[in-house]
Formats: C-alpha cells, structure tokens, sequence
C-alpha cells in the first residue's frame, strides 16, 4: 500500500517517518517547511530510535502528489475548512481516508465529501511536538486505534491493522468508531482545555491539590456526553485514564501547543460538536461548554489584540 | 454613633475615611500599615474629592480600641477563621457588627459568635484599591445596601441609612438581607473568578467576542442557585448588571487584585457557601462549581510552588 501523509506535523510526520521506514511509498504534502524539508531531510527523534528520512516524497502542492492507496489526514482540525477542496487531487475512486484528527464529526463530514471512498478514523495517543522546521521529537507513546464508520471497510481497516502493527506502530482495532472518539475526548477534553485555560500541563493538572476533582468533573460530563449518545463508556476507562496521565511523561497537549505557538486552537470538533451531539440527546455538558466558552474568551481577546 | 473600622483596606478606609470626614468618631484598626498610616495620615484619591485624614484614630491591635457603637467588617473574609477571638475586646453589650465582607453567611456566622449583638450586612458596590500604604484610590462607584437578617435590628439599619447618606455614602436598604446577598453574587461570582482564570478585567469581560456567553452562563446559575434557597432574583437584575458593568469604569476585581498580590482568594464565603447553600436545595451550580475548582487549582498551584 502506498501513503500520502496530509499534514506533516508532530502527528503526520510521526507516523509518515515509520511507515517509511518500514518500506513503504509515503508521500508528505507539507505547508510551512517544504523548502527545509526538501533540503535537510525529514528527522524525528524518538525514545524508540531516531528516524531520519533523507530523502522524502515531498510536496508542497496536492496537484502534485502521485496518486496512493491511503490518504493520512494529519492537519489540525482548524484547517478543515477547505480540507474538501485540496483533498479532491488526491482522492481517486479506491482512495482510501484514514483520518489521525483530535475531534468528533470529521469521519461524517469526509464521508459526506467523498460518499464513495472508505473513510477510517485513528485515534492517535501519542505525545509528539515540532521542534523545528523537519524536526520533531516523539515524547511518549504512539499507539493507534483504528475504527472504521461503514462496515464494508473492515478488510482495509484490518489490512492497516496488520502494517501499521508490522511497522512498529502498535494499533488495536474497534468495532465502534463513536465510541471510540468519545474515548478519546475523555481525555482531550479536559486536558487540552484546561492546560490552556489554566496555563499548566498534565503534571500540574495531576499533582495540584484540588485539580483532580476539576478533571474527573469535566470527565464525568463526558462520560454522561457519550452515554446519552448511545456510546455508553465503562466508569473505569476514567480511573484509567486518570492513572496512564499520572505515570506518563509530563506534557502540554497539543492544543496547549497550538496556543503558544499563537496557531487557532481546536474548538470546534473537540469540544462544540461533542457538545452539540450531546445536547441533541439531551444531555447538556455544562461544564465542557464553560470551558469551550473559556477557550473561546482567549482565543479572541488574542484575535482581537493582534 | 462611633465606628470602628476592623481591616483598613481599600474598602474599609474609603467608608472610614468618608465618616470621619463627616465629622463622626472613626477609629481605624490596622495591620501592616499601621506605621504609615500614623506618621503619614489616610489618603483616599476620589473622583468625587479626595479626603486626606491627617491624624487618624488608628490602633494596631483590638485591646487598644476605644469603645465604638459600630464594628464595620471590612477584612478580606480570607481572615474571618480568627476573627472571632480578634473581635472580642471590641464588642460590648450593645455594640453592632456591620459587615461589609463579600460572599454569603457572614453574618449568619456573626450571630452564632456573638448572639446577643445586632448584625448587619452591607453591600459595597464600590471600585476601589489600594494604591500604596496609607494611600486608598477610589475609582467609581460607592453605594451601599443595607440589611439585617434579624427584624429587632431594623431601627438601627434605618440610623445607619440615615447617618451614612448624609456622610455623602449612597446607601439604600433592603428587606431581605440574604437575597440581596445573592443578588450581590449576580456580580461577585462570574467577574472575580473569570477575571483570575482568564487573566482579565471587566473591560476585556464585556467587550471579547463570546465572553458574554461566559458571564450569563454564570449568572444564570447564579439565579438558579438563589431562586433555590428562595430568594427568587428577577432575570431583569442580571440584563441590568451587565449593562452596568459595560459603562463602568474598566476594573480588575477585588479578587483579581488579591491575587496579583500574592493574597489568598475569598472562595470560601464567595463560592464554596453559595455552592454548598445551593446544593443542599436541590440546585448544583455546575459552571460555578467549575469555576471555583478552577481558582482552587490557582491558588494551591501557587502555594505549591512557594
């Protein structure tokens, strides 16, 4: 199977650089660092072993990148707005879409794009940040859940399945893609936020005196979030997941990341879709929506200084 | 009548200095100003007339306290846990406590102190700081409500009205103290909070894109959690606040200032009692109750690393 990696960011080029290595075909469509990239060869530093690409398929154009099996979405959700446009070079009548974006809603919204291509969602647990231009630093973690929306894109699901697992990505599989977003948004949802609101990162947000009921407070509303979507998550997937933070590597999530570094942070598909599919249900989350609301003070106040 | 001021911050020394002018006997009990304040005197900065006390009553500790009429609670309720022994010297037999305090169940703790005392409440709407010791600036506003929680008190809260409108205070009274508590709250709960958690002031509050969402999402758990302790704030009274916070002089709440300077944060009498109040009436304030975890992260965070 032959890749192109769409968005090659901390994520993109994580994932991108170890398929590669395995001896795939990827391609790399990049933005920003194209030119550096092109010169110096993509590197990402890693506790697992260094990879270093000297010579990567790089665009910096969709028009320009050869035709491949899967496309990897890796952008930032805030950068769907004309995903539909520049994906459409890209997309044949096979094109697989495996989409690695935080958020909910986006499987939907590429299916609704492309109604016959398969689309796949993964949910990437990894700790992964751009150091520089083509140099990222993998921090902790990497694996991959993969879930498909359509039944009929299990084969290719269980297909990535096995290569990313032989690639040296450990990947699961789930029968219930939903579900397995709303799982992740138990954890996005109240690190992300409250690492930016709160200006601090998991560390703090776990040895704090009085943090922990300010995080089991907005993991319970998305517990109820989830259920009242008829993806009911198990109590204890919270005490987990509380417990892998604590012993994981200090980090500041990525959408503490996008605000430091001044880029528009994700609101809209990790917390105002969640909200609205919740809402439509019934259940109001109102703490995720204070702190949606809290995201959103900041995110203006910065538009509207600069 | 003759006043005593407990705690000369920039509340205290601004009603202080406004009765002292008036020509009644003020005495101030200071704490760390004391040496200034004595060798310096007590200026208050107002746009309505700066008032200069060249040589103030004042005291540094309560036994020295001449006997006064009134006791005026004007320290941050962050002390109340020894006011109680810090105020015997200085309540007689007939002696009334006023308390200017912000938050709920002060005077309720007040009378179960000091049963036999009348116990009063008073509102200050007031924008105030202090700028450097023994230097008050008074910014906008200055009213005051007046309130009794016992019937048997209500001549001496009518005095009282009487004697600080002709000192040039704004006072009104109400009848029923602890509504006008919560009505106070209306304000206190979402423009203290916010303005520490969102490094803010009323200005950037009323004027972000979505912050308005924010503050109403507030208040109006905040009319939820008084209509439940049945003390029911017509919705009008929240339109009015924010509009009076609009055209108000841009300020950074008394919060905000105590946390800039290092001082503790008044959640307890401010949030935790509101809360807790609420919740035994069947009303959970989850935004509040958000908000409140939010300042405690705040505070212990701080105090962790100091």
């Amino acid at each position: 199977m032959t890749f192109t990696v769409f968005g090659t960011g901390a994520v993109g080029a994580y994932y991108g650089a170890r398929l590669a290595r395995a001896g795939h075909t990827v391609h790399f469509l990049v933005r920003s660092d194209y030119e550096v990239i092109k010169e110096k060869g993509l590197t990402v530093l890693s506790p697992e072993g260094d990879i270093y690409l000297d010579k990567p398929s790089v665009f910096n154009s969709p028009e320009a990148v050869p035709p491949s099996d899967v496309i990897l979405i890796a952008l930032k959700t805030t950068g769907n707005k004309n995903l539909k446009e520049q994906l459409k070079p890209l997309i044949a009548r096979n094109t697989a879409i495996l989409i690695l974006q935080n958020g909910m809603g986006m499987e939907e919204e590429m299916a609704s794009w492309f109604p016959s291509n398969p689309v796949l969602g993964g949910m990437c647990f990894i700790c992964s940040r751009k150091k520089a231009p083509a140099l990222i630093e993998h921090l902790d973690k990497g694996a991959v859940t993969l879930g498909c929306g359509d039944e009929r894109d299990r084969a290719l699901r269980d297909s990535l399945y096995s290569l990313f697992n032989e690639a040296g990505i450990e990947t699961s599989v789930v029968e219930n893609l939903r579900e397995a977003r709303w799982r992740k948004l138990l954890w996005n949802i109240p690190y992300n936020g409250l690492s930016v609101v709160l200006n601090s990162d998991t560390r703090e947000l776990m040895t704090t005196e009085g943090a922990r009921e300010l995080v089991e407070g907005l993991m319970e509303e998305v517990l109820a979030g989830a259920a009242a979507c008829r993806c009911p998550i198990e109590r204890e997937a919270m005490e987990k997941m509380l417990h892998y933070t604590e012993i994981m590597t200090p980090y500041e999530p990525s959408m503490k990341q996008d605000y430091m570094a001044g880029r528009p942070m994700e609101i809209e598909y990790m917390y105002e879709i969640p909200l609205a599919q919740a809402l439509e249900n019934g259940c109001d989350m109102k703490k995720v929506r204070m702190l949606k609301d809290q995201l959103h003070f900041i995110q203006n106040r910065n538009l509207q200084k600069h």
